[in-house]
């Protein structure tokens, strides 16, 4: 049974309180928050301290830390000194260097650590993997990673940059590490971006990181809280996957999308002109009817619970840990190269 | 009169007699190509010739070269010196290098010397310039310029990198040109670039350019020959621009799209949990109702013939010539600056 305290119980704390009371393995002991309004959304029965230390002192097996990004590296201190395993809120640190102190603090400690990127267990990113490891598209040249909304704003203490707010923080460390993951083995080369504060006066409301891989694939993740467009319902969750035999369009959350190949290529005889049907290019325009066919995208069954499952069993010995601290490591080395990157307008490379 | 010899009698020659014939301000004397078969193309009482140095010994003022673009330097030494006036299709030249010897090539001859950048009157380019022009959106971040299709091969000669093959030079010029055009007297600073070889074996057919300009606004330009979608009557040429005022999508050559903006934005107060109305996340979701709003696109009445008309009257001393020899120089030397990053993989200086 794992026997949970919360440190942080904001938003994401009481969305974890939410989980730990569904699941059958887990159990939530205790709650803390410097804000005691904070208790008032606590299940009962669940004891609620202002101190971390008094929560680490109740009998618990693993925390979660969910308090504002400056502080997860004090307080992955704290809970390793008092022996309980740790799952950490992302963005994990505020840069690769604090990163690694907390992963040698967990190490000498000896306890377990982890981070919740249960984006990994998106259905979208399900799809898009499953996708890319079939091969079905052939050679991918380019695969666009992009979330756009209305609402300008960051909310809550994400708009304080000393706190570790702003979008790359907040939303650019799931859009990344999905992208490293389903790179699997290939190695990021370097990193170009451009990240902007365009409501929001003091963080980081719009970026465009343009990734650059030892399999040739340049990945694009371009996330904008105020990007618009007058569709019906919308708002923009969009993965482009595109190769030599196909292009891929997947979107939403829950999403909509397909595989779209045509079904000949234009022929291309070098010193005839040879026309395509109609538009008005001749390497432009609207393709031929039945010219472009479309296959289902593969089904994925997934939900963020699978997070703590896999942790569960990782904790029980029987499955490997899926968010493993050195892939964690590189995550926040890109996104320290890519603000190195905005700010230098220069490509960094990575090691 | 505008007396007209066209060099180079493919495709681009065809559609150039084509609207020689229709001004009343122009003539066409006299068309020109290595191969005898195009001359089955070229309208009566024109005179044709295997040779361009009989075209130009005919009554003629001024001559189009549309032969392949590794052929433009040739011809424009041969022109000038038999003292013609000269339009010259794009891309202008293979590299900055070769146009900078056109530029003197052609002053020392004391001919007029210009490039047939068309699309400069194009109506969703017009549009978007419009809508750039006034400020309507605020501060600018982002202007995505965009093209996708289903073909994937190149056609005729463009299938040959040695005769300037490729959509880099094909299209590439004219959405680089439409970008430094709109930006005025901003300077582009650095380039970043992805140019790939996607279905063409030997030509790129896929490239994603990433303009930085002095005012801070970030230029995107991609194309793909094999970028798909299922939409019904897909082929995308697309226009992005993003603003802190709102957004516009202008989606066409022949435009549909409008502005956007939002009524409120979120109103963010730290240390308090504020939510959306709705949606997956805090930060993404689909809008409540009424929260988007649009408005129309300008209109803009333009067509191609007015590169023609612009040109006649530059001639006749009545207005300045749109596409100046200068500029075209530095879009030529953008050319350059994007094979280099593509090679090198690093950002690449304009000066």
């Amino acid at each position: 049974m794992l026997k949970f305290g919360i440190i942080g119980f904001g938003f994401m704390g009481q969305t974890h309180a939410d989980t730990i009371e569904k699941l059958d393995y887990t159990e939530l002991v205790a709650v803390c928050d410097t804000n005691a309004m904070q208790f008032k959304q606590a299940p009962e029965g669940v004891a609620t301290f202002l101190k971390a230390e008094d929560l680490l002192a109740t009998d618990i097996n693993t925390v979660i830390i969910s308090v504002p990004n400056h502080l997860h590296l004090e307080m992955v201190k704290k809970v390793a000194e008092a022996g309980k395993d740790i799952i950490c809120e992302k963005p994990a640190a505020m840069n690769a260097a604090e990163f690694d102190e907390m992963m040698k603090i967990t190490q000498a400690a000896n306890v377990r650590f982890t981070i919740h990127h249960q984006r990994r267990w998106d259905k979208d990113f399900r799809i898009v993997k499953e996708v890319y490891d079939s091969q079905t598209l052939g050679n991918i040249f380019t695969i666009k990673n992009s979330l756009y909304g209305f609402n300008g704003n960051m909310h809550d203490w994400h708009i304080y940059p000393e706190f570790g707010g702003g979008m790359l923080y907040d939303w650019g460390v799931h859009l990344l590490d999905q992208m490293l993951v389903m790179m699997g083995d290939s190695q990021l080369k370097s990193v170009y971006a451009t990240v902007r504060n365009v409501i929001n006066k003091n963080v980081d409301d719009y970026f465009n990181i343009q990734l650059y891989f030892d399999n040739g694939i340049t990945g694009q993740v371009e996330l904008g809280t105020y990007m618009l467009s007058e569709k019906k319902d919308w708002f923009e969750r969009h993965w482009f996957l595109g190769g030599d035999k196909g292009s891929a369009n997947i979107d939403g959350f829950n999403p909509s999308g397909s595989i779209t190949r045509t079904t000949e290529l234009l022929q291309s005889v070098g010193g005839k002109t040879t026309m395509t049907p109609a538009g008005p290019t001749r390497s432009f325009g609207p393709p031929p009817a039945g010219r472009i066919v479309s296959e289902a995208l593969p089904e994925v069954d997934v939900n963020h619970e699978m997070f703590f499952e896999n942790y569960h069993r990782f904790v029980k010995g029987e499955e490997e840990l899926a968010v493993k601290p050195n892939q964690i490591y590189q995550l926040m080395k890109l996104v320290d190269a890519i603000r190195e990157s905005a700010e230098t307008h220069q490509v960094v490379t990575l090691d």
